[in-house]
C-alpha cells in the first residue's frame, strides 16, 4: 500500500551564509516511519535559505562560501532597493542553489553517497529558525 | 488513501526572457482537487522555458535577467551552431534555472512564503504558447 | 491504484567531464512498467556525477564543457585539501548541475522535448560504473 507522510523540525541558524548539517536530522524524522522505501522530498520554509548536498568538511564549506560569493557578489549594485534582500533571494533560488532536495529512501535512511551530506543554507542577515518539511511517499506493509 | 491528479494550463509568452508570475493559475488549478495536502510538482515544456521562485518585483525581476545574462551571456562565441539556440538552451537548463517546480500543498495553496511567487521564464526569440504540468499527489478522503 | 516502483541499471563513464546519453536507458527501463502515467524521479549515486537534460549535440557538448569549466575553473585554489574534489563536488552538486532529474511519463516515454536528452555528467578523474535509480510513481490499471 502506498502512503504518504509529513514530518517536520526546526533548526536555529546564524544567517549570513550559515551552513548546517542537517541528516542525522532527517534520518532521525524519516526511521522510525512505516514506509521503508521510496520517495523523500526535503522543504526548507523563506525565501532566504536553500539546501543542498555537499561533503560536510570545513575547507569544502569555506569553498562553497567563496563559490556563492563570487557568483553573486554582495557588493554589487541591484536594482531592488535593498541590497541584502537582492543577494539573499538570489543566492537561495533556483540561479545558485534551491529550497528543495529530493531523495530515495531505504529502510529509514535517506540514499546519499559516503561524503555527502545534506545541508541547509541560511542567507539571512539574522538569525532565523527554520522549518524543514519532509514529505515522505512510499510503500508500507 | 493516496491519488494522483494531473492539471494542465497555457500561458502566452513574449519571449526573450520573458518572466510571468503565474502563481495564482497553480492556485486557481489546484484550489477545487480533492487532494488536500501532498506534493505539487509544476512542468514546463520545451526546451528554451524554465521555471524558478523569486520575489515578482520590477527591481528583482531586472537584476534576475541580468544575471542571466552575466552568467551566459549572449554575446559570447559557441560551438553550437545557433548562438541564439545555445544561450537560451543553457538559460533554461540545470545550469543557470530549471524546468521543474516542486512544492508541498495544504488546501489548495503551494506551500510558498509571503515574498515568493513561481515565475515562468520564457527565453526563446519569439512569442510562444507555453503548457504547463502539474501533477498533484496526495491524501483524498 | 497509486503504486511506486524502483528500476535500476548501470552506465560506465570514463570521468573528466563525461556526457552520456541516458535517455534510450530511462525509455527502455519504463516501458515495460505497469504505471502507464504519473512521475518518473531519475538518481545518480556519488557525489562526483550529476543529470541534467539538454540537446545531445557535439557543439552543445562542448559548450556545456567550458561553461562548467568557466563557472568552477579546475586551476582555482581551494581550501579543500585535494583540488581535483573541490570542483568535482562543486560540478556535480546543486550550485553548477543536479543529482536528479524529474519528468512526468506517459505510456513509458518521458516527456521530454523533441530537442532534450536525458544526460549523465561524470566529473570524477577516472573511469566509473555509475548506477541511475527511477522511481516511478503513477497509476496503474
Amino acid at each position: 500500500v502506498i502512503s504518504l507522510q509529513t514530518k517536520k523540525f526546526t533548526e536555529r541558524t546564524a544567517g549570513h551564509c550559515d551552513i548546517i548539517d542537517i541528516t542525522a536530522r532527517i534520518h532521525e524524522a524519516i526511521e522510525k516511519e512505516q514506509i521503508h522505501h521510496g520517495l523523500i522530498t526535503a522543504f526548507v520554509s523563506g525565501s532566504t535559505a536553500a539546501l543542498t548536498t555537499i561533503e560536510y568538511e570545513s575547507g569544502l564549506i569555506q569553498d562553497l562560501k567563496e563559490f556563492v560569493e563570487r557568483l553573486i557578489p554582495s557588493d554589487r549594485r541591484y536594482h531592488h532597493d535593498d541590497r541584502w534582500a537582492t543577494t539573499t533571494v538570489f543566492r537561495a533560488s533556483g540561479p545558485a542553489l534551491r529550497a528543495v532536495h529530493r531523495d530515495t529512501h531505504r529502510q529509514g535512511k535517506a540514499s546519499l553517497g559516503t561524503w555527502q551530506q545534506v545541508i541547509l543554507l541560511d542567507f539571512d542577515n539574522r538569525p532565523r529558525m527554520r522549518e524543514i518539511t519532509l514529505e515522505l511517499i512510499g510503500e508500507t506493509e
